[in-house]
């Protein structure tokens, strides 16, 4: 038994990072990992394979150059799980690696075993040997999700899997259903289409993505159907059975029922809060086993916080690494002035898609005076140069002050490009900036300058006229 | 005859925007091109040319990969000219219409010959069919550089090529000498390198490009040596000899003569003034063809100004058109607020340098207090996802103040990169400004946040410790 400052549960973004801000800040700190494994769901099973999965996806099948040299220049004919998985696998590896040294850098105390609660400030930690008790001062939850499993679909991880299960397929499927059209469900169908798939996307809502500016997502679904994904929205899933010639069949609410080989069931994570016995300490989390915290992600119990995705929306690698850092600064009277309006979303969907800022929506909501400006990359060289004909940058601007409000990206690169906008926007920058502003040439940055310019020059004269 | 209120030689970029400011500020100008196709150098021979064959290689060879796959996932054993060019004549061909489509859009008239002052304020243009002259209050000498062919060196075209002669040749190499490690030298022979080319590059100075941060270059110089270029520093030519079964002998003064079949000679480019009649006008251009001309680009002759490559350093196309954009600004007493404290260069080498701010050396000699935060891409999710083991951002800051002073750096999209840091230090911005920002995750931008970290965590205690 030991006593800590800090003891956290879970090895991914948010754990690790509120274990080394303690450490950093010479606090002693133990973080606990169930499984043999570090790094969580992002460096094992989401984050890290999907985005492995979708360069391996591009750079394979030739996708970014079909605008270029034609679809002939694809890579491999045949493409295997393999050669999918090994880029995944070559990633993981390290990253793993990095986080152990990390942990081992900082001296963080790595507990192996499955945590849970024997009183407020004390948590046993399972092993197959036995068990062991450990008290701290605070506590940060970062126990992660796991994809849900509704007792009604007839998951195998053969034929219909969920989130997690794709890369533990034996072969590429002939052709899959994907149920769920959030974020996730989102990334895996665009990916797999680019690989040549014919993908379902089934969704209950009106359009993909509701928190993404509305012209973006309309980019991304009519280039979703350009590569092969049929979409169905506002539909839901009646019922999904096996059949004996290997087949899979899909009522659905509205529409004709539709066949795939394989399913993959995209609706919903739940918080991995089971194996916590928070009961025993009065927390409760919600029905989808998550938990709600505070503007510092305090728990109801005010040393006991959680960060990352068992808390929620949005539920992103990024966020959670700043929530579980936060969590620590709040613990031990830190400073932390992360500015949180600035946060940006990345999700790396075909194309891919990043936003930082206000949305046309929000901002019609606050009778805040707006304009647009937008720039695409056809127009600009680089754009040419790596054949995305499609892509496109929108900078949202107060039409007045001219102070930029929100940028929002879709094509390749978006969630690095989105960075520059942020950067203007920490500042109370105007578009302005963009005009002013040298650009390297040929560049995607150079987006900025031609939106800017397309936004100004859409103000009612007399405007500074610019060329 | 026609009386225009700007007159614009050249249309590469200086030009275009010379003319395109000019016309947005109400201005009638006239834009003169003595080629079939506009665009300059820019477009046609140099920045874009290189830059798609840069693309080109990148994607055939399977370069980007080869960290994660192996070479044995290189896309076409057998790359021909054909399948370099190809990209490059798609992105030119759609450039020229892009340029074109501006100048009409902007009432820009395009006036085809060879411009010569006739007067301070008068222009003959000389075409096939005989020759028309205008006037005009302002002109904007934006004529571009070529290759220098100095007597000494055999061209032929063939074997012994200048620059622009790459992309017309017959066949890929077998092997090549480079002349001169300027920007030049240096991009094609990292990119002829990157497609399997033995390549040895000769250099009269100690190492390349001298105006870039010392340990950005040892970064490039060894991976330039790791896929195959031979370096050669402080050596010079002595002669060129071609013997009689097609291959190249090369004396240098102080290493062993050294052979290959091709040779480009990338010394030194001229201002491609000699048919502008300058001394008519009193006009002297320097021994390269090059003019002289003050902050606001104008020549000893106050109404004419010159922008571009035909002034020098840098001669980029990025700057080039700023400078041209302020040349008309500047003439029609319109404010021009652009910041050339902060003009970013690119180098588009394999791997990609680019930098904006301060170097050490310039920070050593002013005695300016700093320190260095850098960032490997191998240490960040995105770095190792795109296989680029040896990218690297560094940044430089204030000792005391923290502000960013200069942002450097080297790898697979450094030239999208640097404009985060730009803007921040257009806001005088600090490195904390990195510490408390959220990135998307995986991105290469973390490399700001990790390199930020790196470089409070070097400062002398008591620092805010951060993770």
């Amino acid at each position: 038994m030991a006593h800590y400052d800090l003891l956290v549960i879970g090895t991914g973004p948010a754990g690790q990072k509120a274990a080394v801000q303690a450490a950093k800040l010479g606090k002693r700190v133990g973080i606990v990992e169930r499984k043999d494994v570090v790094g969580g769901v992002c460096i094992n099973t989401g984050t890290i394979p999907s985005k492995s999965l979708r360069e391996a996806v591009l750079y394979l099948s030739g996708f970014r150059q079909r605008n270029l040299y034609g679809a002939g220049y694809r890579l491999k004919e045949t493409i295997t799980i393999e050669d999918l998985a090994f880029r995944a696998n070559h990633v993981i590896t390290r990253e793993i690696a990095i986080v152990k040294n990390q942990m081992t850098r900082n001296r963080v105390d790595m507990l192996h075993g499955t945590a849970s609660f024997v009183a407020p400030h004390r948590l046993r930690i399972q092993q197959a040997g036995g068990s062991l008790e450990h008290t701290a001062d605070f506590i940060v939850i970062a126990v992660g999700t796991e994809p849900a499993r509704p007792a009604h679909i007839p998951f195998d991880d053969e034929s219909i899997i969920d989130t997690d299960g794709l890369l533990a397929l034996k072969r590429i499927p002939d052709s899959i259903v994907i149920v769920g059209g959030g974020v996730i469900g989102t990334e895996y169908a665009s990916i797999l289409a680019a690989l040549g798939i014919p993908v379902t996307l089934i969704d209950k809502r009106p359009r993909l993505l509701e928190f993404v500016d509305a012209e973006i997502i309309e980019t991304l679904q009519q280039q979703m159907k350009d590569i092969g994904v049929t979409l169905y929205h506002e539909e839901e899933v009646l019922s999904i059975k096996k059949e004996t010639d290997h087949r899979i069949d899909v009522c659905l609410k509205q529409a004709k029922p539709i066949q795939a080989t394989t399913l993959m069931y995209a609706i919903g994570r739940e918080g991995s809060t089971k194996e916590l016995n928070l009961e025993s300490i009065g927390l409760k989390p919600d029905q989808r086993g998550r938990l709600s915290v505070n503007e510092h992600f305090q728990t109801a119990i005010p040393h006991i916080y959680a960060a990352g995705d068992v808390i929620g929306f949005p539920a992103l690698a990024s966020t959670s690494m700043q929530q579980g850092r936060h969590a620590s600064c709040h613990a031990f009277g830190h400073p932390d002035r992360t500015d949180t309006e600035l946060i940006p979303y990345g999700i790396y969907a075909i194309p891919e898609i990043s936003m930082v800022g206000k949305n046309e929506e929000e901002l019609a909501k606050t009778e805040i005076p707006y304009n647009v400006g937008i720039a695409r990359y056809r127009e600009i060289a680089r754009g040419q140069l790596i054949g995305d004909e499609t892509g496109m940058l929108k900078l949202l601007f107060h039409r007045h002050s001219r102070e930029l409000l929100g940028v929002h990206a879709i094509g390749e690169g978006a969630t690095e490009l989105i960075h520059i906008g942020q950067a203007v926007m920490a500042y109370q920058g105007k578009i302005d900036y963009f005009i002013d502003t040298v650009f390297n040439y040929p560049t995607l940055a150079e987006c900025y300058k031609v939106a800017a310019l397309d936004g100004v020059n859409r103000l009612p004269r007399p405007w500074a006229p610019h060329e």
